[in-house]
């Protein structure tokens, strides 16, 4: 029997390849190609503009990742921004604490239906917790009009082409800023491969560096995003992620008894040793 | 033009893809199928039936990796056994040491002819340095015939399938136990992608359980080595390497002035927190 393959066409030079069990989606929304496609290693792949977003078996990575190393950095994370994040992955990973409220502002309305059909093992109930608000809009105009302050902003895009791109920019940057809590305000948002998407994460590191006091970054490898190490930026008003000891984010982590299956305390703190050409990259020092 | 395409076949269900520019070696030696592609990404690619063994961009991660962590966690290396590695990254890394000799046993002599000519950016002049001595033997005859003491031994094969499975028998590990110098003695070895290749790490740590004192793994993300970690054993007969404080790093790394892309004495200390998945796996947990 004939084998499907779906090839990604993020990189020019460059693939990976999922073997392909069925399509259940394929559709145009007014932004963008939405795919969904089942296949045998990954089960579930959401795929925008022919780049894999997310998968079934490990989208746990990304989310826990990028959801927990802001919120656990923060002592009380109250009112907790998710910008895109139709899945539901970042929205389900955030409402394991005692937050107040999470909004969730994501651009394109189908994504999110096409989620709550699919990808249900992803979203799971999050988009029905009474905290949940989820608001169809452009994120940029959300942080523009500034309603009410967050403790924690995460932005959980497509890579800066496309629909995304204006969520990389230093305007942006700073409407986050202004609607970021005064006394730690933390901002997340992934940044790339910094092997493939080489300038990606250097580039937002100096808009950030020029808004908040404290910038750094942080990393994972998550399978189906491939290019070895995948980056994050970490911004904050009033918290140096660096300086809180393994102990005491043992202690918040053992107190919220919270559930992951990739993140843990000491993934925590080793996540922000930067490799030697991603640090000189980082601080504009050539590299071969 | 019509473009081609270098699709490794080491997994049934998902695929690295690289755009080739052109093939400079397709040889069938007495062991496997060697083949070294130019691509576009990764530049010259060393490829063994089928599967990406490295590339000239992003080896430095995996070379130092597989290295500077057994080599630094000892307080002074003089005799090195380097078990595969006809590429010669290994031994490069290894020669930035004041050892006294660096045994490469390798038991395919074409990799290191085709690399001598075709890779000479991964092994420079490593073959040549006087402290080098290459044998092209089979890694599991030397170790039993057990010629002399090291202080460190590095296995860099190909995957426990083909001719590299006799590198993870629990015969293999008690020969290499018997002639690792008795103060310190350090092992590693690559074993996988945790997530693609499930089995492997836990298999090989338990293993090793049986036989050394001190077993861990560690991890690095590497970009044309798919499923996101990519991880490592280290065995040692007198050395627990996450007991030794960072500041011992660095104090070893300065004073041997060593010169490294990716490896810093952070990343070492880092590359030692498992992801709760795989400690659960490593630890004979079921999950999911």
């Amino acid at each position: 029997m004939k084998e499907t393959w779906f090839y990604e066409t993020l990189f020019p030079s460059v693939r990976l390849g999922l073997k392909v069990k069925e399509t259940l989606v394929s559709n145009k929304s007014q932004y963008q190609k939405i795919s969904i496609l089942d296949t045998y290693q990954f089960g579930k792949v959401l795929i925008l503009d022919g780049v894999v977003q997310t998968t079934e078996r490990d989208e746990f990575i990304y989310h826990e990742m990028l959801t927990h190393l802001p919120m656990l950095s923060h002592p009380h994370p109250e009112r907790v921004l998710v910008i895109g994040g139709g899945d539901g992955g970042i929205l389900r990973e955030a409402l394991k604490y005692p937050v107040k409220q999470v909004f969730l502002v994501e651009i394109d309305k189908k994504v999110i239906e096409f989620s709550k059909i699919y990808l249900s093992a992803i979203c799971r109930n999050s988009f029905n917790d009474r905290r949940a608000n989820i608001i169809i809009d452009d994120g940029v105009n959300f942080v523009k009009e500034g309603k009410g302050k967050f403790d924690v902003i995460i932005v959980d895009s497509s890579d800066p082409i496309g629909p995304a791109k204006v969520l990389f920019s230093s305007k942006f940057y700073g409407d986050v800023f202004n609607i970021l809590s005064h006394d730690y305000g933390i901002f997340a948002q992934q940044t790339g491969s910094p092997f493939l998407q080489r300038e990606e994460l250097p580039h937002v590191y100096r808009r950030l560096k020029k808004i908040f006091p404290f910038v750094t970054a942080f990393f994972a490898a998550v399978p189906t995003y491939i290019g070895g190490l995948f980056s994050f930026v970490f911004a904050s008003k009033g918290i140096n992620p660096m300086k809180i000891r393994l102990s005491e984010i043992e202690k918040r982590y053992r107190k919220l008894k919270l559930k992951t299956r990739y993140y843990n305390p000491r993934i925590h703190h080793s996540a922000f040793a930067l490799p030697t050409y991603i640090r000189e990259a980082v601080e504009g020092k050539r590299n071969g």
